[in-house]
């Protein structure tokens, strides 16, 4: 076995850490609350079955997929920042920084750098790759919150304005998901 | 709100349940069992990580990446049937064929069939695409197994030939692996 792939089977190993952050959103079936790993998966195949409705054409849904394969690996050492955590925010940027240099590292040259790129790349939410992305990397806890009459928004006291502002990328990335966005937060703020 | 919208928002929130469908594989921090959403996401990762291994070099990766998301969906309806259970692979076949029926029906007609079309090829096993996919399928929680001592091997005591029946797909589609294979294998041979 060449030390190319032991580091590979090494960075597969390590990711299976990923079955162990848990976010503050929770399954359907109230059970608990879900884990990075699950989210990426449900986010993919979001990706894979609204792609129909993003706004910019040019949108490639092959690299979206894997942008959401990866976009939370740095979690296993940065852990989960809750979406509406004000002071978890001030320094996540650099928390996951620090933990992308340590786990894409685990990975030979090349690949360590396609993988990094792509994560930079969801990050900085420029491209219309990483708009698409990121909007269904929030529709995705969004949907799970409209399922469980909006356990997380309930739990941490989240208002519309909040819930509005986090959302906006929808608007721009699948237009028509925006009635749909409405239509949740509608329901949430006439429940409380 | 269109209706083919509508069905798509709900084959999505049906989706939410692969994250309580528990396999017989536990996490490497043995903590629970891993859930199919879980193996779905390694699995993917798995598919991307190790690509440059395939036997066969017309493999569609993009392709493979979309049979990982979808291949365990039926399991929402018809279970996890653990690989070594005689007794419930003589009707997993039909038992998961009517799961298919049910689930992909909830998609608008041209995304049910593409959908079921990829999961139709999967369980084949017959495309380069399927062979290189059914074999990372089966190396994810032989990765799980090597990092927890054999747990599932032990715990249902296992052999080592169905262990390599079961692997036997690897040799084909990703040549490289089959030493891996040959060295778990003993490793977990060895201490039993």
């Amino acid at each position: 076995m060449t030390d190319k792939l032991r580091s590979q089977i090494n960075f597969l190993s390590e990711a299976d850490k990923m079955k162990s952050v848990y976010r503050q959103t929770i399954l359907t079936d109230r059970s608990r609350e879900e884990t990075d790993a699950e989210h990426s998966w449900h986010f993919a195949l979001m990706a894979m079955t609204l792609f129909e409705y993003r706004g910019e054409k040019s949108v490639d849904l092959d690299r979206v997929i894997k942008m959401a394969l990866v976009h939370d690996l740095v979690e296993i050492y940065a852990g989960d920042t809750f979406a509406y955590d004000t002071a978890g925010y001030a320094d996540k940027d650099k928390r996951e920084r620090a933990a992308a240099d340590k786990l894409f590292a685990l990975l030979p040259g090349e690949q360590a750098r396609s993988y990094r790129a792509l994560w930079d790349e969801f990050e900085q939410m420029k491209t219309p790759d990483a708009k698409y992305a990121g909007a269904i990397d929030r529709l995705q806890p969004f949907l799970n919150n409209h399922l469980t009459d909006g356990h997380t928004w309930v739990k941490h006291s989240v208002t519309e304005e909040q819930i509005y502002e986090r959302m906006a990328p929808v608007r721009e990335a699948l237009p028509e998901l925006w009635e749909f966005v409405e239509f949740v937060v509608g329901e949430y703020t006439g429940s409380i």
